[in-house]
């Protein structure tokens, strides 16, 4: 069987992503690893989960065990039409779609709105898991930079002259991945103003968005979008969301909210494509988050908020002039930004075999591979020794190789 | 927004499916349903799975609320690895893929294969679950019929002049969703030298295999592929399994087995899709099978197969001259033809109106929207007595029709 003949012309753009070949590296115990971007499990809510197991089980598991419907169990879209109420975005439960995590939702929203040829705007970098989510519908991909004023009418011709259109903006407004940076109001209703004149959509990752150490909230772009438009039926701007970052990503459930038009397709993709997601594991979703969702989040946001600090001083302390880095006010990541002419790949690869410390490079967050100077710190899982210990060796590291460099 | 501006040119296939907005109206307590096709729930291995969850939570919670690898969760992986052995399929850890239920395998191989306007081979009524997922790649439908004899140059001439290639042929070997027919020996022979002419692959939907009850089995078609090919690894076939109708289907835990060329590409389309299924799912399910999955299929083989017989007695008694039904060995479904001139769907909005009784009409299942004279009644879930009062009110309400037809 020759099954390259036998393939969609698709899957020519399905290559493995750089970040997961990587990481089958870093198992081994003694390499200090800033790669992973993943809660920090000693963080789980193990007990609530335990509970919440077996209440489903003996109360009901006759339909937590079942077949349930492909919009989402109900007092779980429930619960979340008062959460999205209290970060500004008022809606119904027949805005609310639970997905399996909010990777399904990007893959979901890349089939709901790219045909080939087709052109998404993405930031500069952009959420990697995005562009391979996006990547089996077989976009072109253009810079999303809404405070760039570039004309809409410029990005509409680049994307006529490649065969297709302008589909939809996708970006992270909060602490996105990997930067760890925050689109500000002005830049959110430029970008609002951008996708009115190209009359596309704009999804919002809001994968981060509960993770706010400091600094003030700035509205949803969805929010902002409901103000202009009246009514959430009446908005471009479709939320991903997801319980992977402040409750456990292990039971994979994640959310979209938007108009009831989006909704309703993509209740009819998820019937083809998976039926439901787990039906067990959004009833206790919804017992944990009832229970402790606040709370919870409190705490990691403290953790986390100490973790980047931590981070930001040895960064300060340790690393040569030259190199600068972002500040974030929430997440789970600091972007290093090194002089030009130090690669990232290049240099993990001699960071892990003279130093044992891992990071991801930053040329795989950018649609074109450009900016490979740049690379992507996790201070998720770190302790405070783990931190002074690695960014140390790091900033050795970077220095002696800006030596042979210069 | 005007969304239909901003849809890609796939959506125009996905639409509503019409046993979903059937089932809508069925939740009124005083309908006999043979409409669903979902295992009985008060034969859920409940108190199994409440154990699962909490050993998981107590022994490892931090790795079962995780992130985890694409691939699937290892050990549930090796004890596919020693099932599949048991149906006659011999196989490696690196030839399984786990997903989230086998209608994911199927919107995935979908996704591998079909490039607008290829042409998929499907059985003339087929699974409509499988319709729905391929849907969504935009493809053209032909009709399989092994043992037809139609020649492979016939078929791929008529794929040709559609402007794609045969890209699959797709069926349910056993027990099959809607007829719950098996296709015999010599037709999967047929089949896979069928397969071999028009050099494609083979899509083998497992999702009732271990829902035998009586008569022979019949080796799966991966296990003669293998036979024919000397290894799984140099096979044409994709075998697509399923926990749902044997374990439960709320947990959402399917799987791939097929060669490493399939699995390898289907890994790097989860990861991008979704990342991977459900990990304390897994390991959940993992658990559960090592306990009991054999005598717990030896349970609802023994109950399901006493409401076949039911059903197969009810059916002798009351239906009138000129209906015919399948008599399957396994699985959950029988299958009605009726004489031609009366319409399925027509008949079921008399039969809820007057006889309180619903099925699911049989032209969904073609790919043609033919053969409106034909239903699906599911016996998984009726009582003895359901089985006698329903059986009889809709042989009263079939005898009244001819006799208005004739």
């Amino acid at each position: 069987m020759q099954w390259n003949d036998a393939l969609a012309s698709r899957m020519s753009r399905m290559k493995a992503s750089e970040i997961r070949e990587l990481l089958k590296l870093l198992d081994q115990p003694d390499i200090l690893s800033f790669a992973g971007g993943i809660p920090d499990p000693a963080l789980f809510p193990a007990k609530a989960y335990a509970d919440a197991f077996t209440e489903a089980l003996t109360e009901s598991a006759g339909s937590a065990l079942q077949y349930s419907v492909s919009e989402g169990y109900r007092p779980l879209r429930d619960w979340l039409v008062a959460h999205m109420a209290q970060i500004g975005i008022p809606c119904a439960a027949e805005n609310i779609l639970i997905t399996s995590g909010s990777q399904q939702a990007l893959d979901y929203l890349g089939k709901l709105f790219l045909s080939p040829g087709d052109t998404a705007l993405v930031t500069w970098p952009t959420y990697l898991g995005a562009l391979g989510a996006f990547n089996a519908y077989e976009p072109r991909y253009d810079r999303l930079d809404p405070q760039a004023n570039r004309p809409a009418a410029d990005i509409a011709q680049s994307a006529a002259q490649a065969g297709g259109k302008v589909k939809f903006a996708y970006l992270s407004a909060d602490f996105a991945n990997p930067t760890g940076e925050t689109l500000d109001l002005p830049g959110r209703n430029a970008l609002l103003d951008l996708a009115a004149s190209l009359n596309c959509p704009v999804i919002e990752d809001g994968a981060y968005q509960a993770l706010r150490f400091d600094g003030d909230p700035v509205p949803p772009i969805l929010s902002l979008d409901i103000a202009r438009s009246g009514s959430i039926d009446a908005t471009r701007t479709v939320y991903c969301g997801s319980f992977s970052k402040t409750l456990a990503p292990g039971l994979r459930i994640g959310w979209v909210c938007a108009s009831r038009e989006v909704i309703s397709r993509l209740v009819l993709m998820k019937q083809a494509a998976d039926l439901h997601t787990s039906t067990i594991n959004q009833m206790v979703t919804h017992k944990v988050a009832l229970r402790l969702f606040d709370t919870h989040v409190a705490t990691l946001r403290a953790t986390y908020s100490a973790r980047r600090d931590h981070m930001l001083a040895a960064l300060a302390r340790e690393m040569p002039e030259g190199v600068h880095w972002t500040r974030p006010e929430g997440g789970m990541f600091v972007w290093v930004t090194l002089p030009k002419g130090i690669e990232g790949a290049s240099l993990l690869a001699r960071s892990l075999e003279t130093e044992r410390v891992a990071f991801v490079p930053g040329r795989a967050f950018f649609a074109d591979g450009s900016n490979e100077n740049t690379l992507r710190l996790s201070f998720s899982c770190a302790s405070e020794a783990m931190i002074d210990e690695g960014i140390s060796r790091l900033g050795r590291l970077i220095r002696s190789t800006m030596a042979k460099t210069a």
